[in-house]
């Protein structure tokens, strides 16, 4: 698996449960969500800005880039101000080889602002992502078990330590064009 | 990772937080249990009584049989007549070299009835686990997050088709003796 391939695989809409796990308080959380992943055009001036503002070089070789648009459903606590129920985000691959490489986000996961991860695949073609933001380390692992169901988990430690806060999982079924 | 090591690591007694999400009517479920893994003597007669009840040899090789015990401390759903609030279940790794092997369990995990299913490690340590049952097949993986914490995820596919019928995901804090 490469992350060319990867990013095809994950082209088009999903649908999304996610349940969330606050470890210290024992807390559930549950969102349904949908989420579009399209290809956009590698000359696109935003990619630029990206890697620009970025610690990598200009000259960076980009691969697959792609947007990403999440939109809540539901949410069972809406009174939650980290829960952000709708948004978009530009994603940029800089691979350093075929199994792994750089990816630049305009908006981070774990913290809004811009992130930079870096991700390999596993043995099975798992992908792996690494954030590290300034409070905290973001590890995602999304793995397809299904040519339309793919499976997403996250895990949040703080930066400091190896103290774990928060967990979570996503089964995302790909709704078909009508 | 072997089959040794990673029941070295799951020694112990975990809290777990266990998502389950029903794909085709979008239901989330949710449990609190406590799961309990012991180290059992090689040399049990119940260790023999389940090779001899399996397809194996009886003379097959056992690396590090252990008794996984649960019990839930809650369940948001009680009246699911599938959900078992408490029990207890046999494991027995029998490794075909250092990265894989079979695994004979007393009590199955989708299916109450004995099971047989093969194992793996991935290139990080993540350990998967397929089990096919008469009506479905069970993908399993575990993977540690830290020494204290590790995360289990299933995927419940009919052995028809390749259609993906739920999916699990826990948060397992060890709990460390007082």
């Amino acid at each position: 698996m490469n992350i060319e391939q990867f990013v095809a695989q994950s082209e088009g809409t999903w649908r999304s449960m996610r349940s969330g796990h606050s470890l210290a308080f024992q807390q559930f959380e549950e969102v349904l969500s949908e989420v579009q992943i399209s290809r956009i055009d590698a000359s696109d001036q935003e990619i630029n800005d990206l890697i620009q503002s970025s610690s990598l070089s200009e000259r960076s070789e980009v691969a697959a880039p792609f947007r990403m648009t999440w939109a809540a459903e539901s949410d069972w606590e809406p009174d939650d101000p980290n829960e952000v129920s709708s948004g978009s985000c530009l994603i940029v691959p800089i691979p350093s080889d075929d199994s792994q490489g750089v990816l630049l986000r305009s908006v981070g996961y774990a913290e809004a602002a811009p992130a930079e991860s870096s991700y390999s695949f596993l043995s099975d073609g798992t992908f792996l992502l690494t954030t590290q933001y300034e409070q905290s380390i973001a590890e995602e692992r999304i793995w397809f078990v299904s040519e339309h169901v793919r499976c997403r988990s996250s895990v949040l430690r703080t930066s400091a330590g190896s103290g774990v806060l928060q967990t979570s999982f996503a089964s995302e079924v790909r709704r078909l064009s009508s």
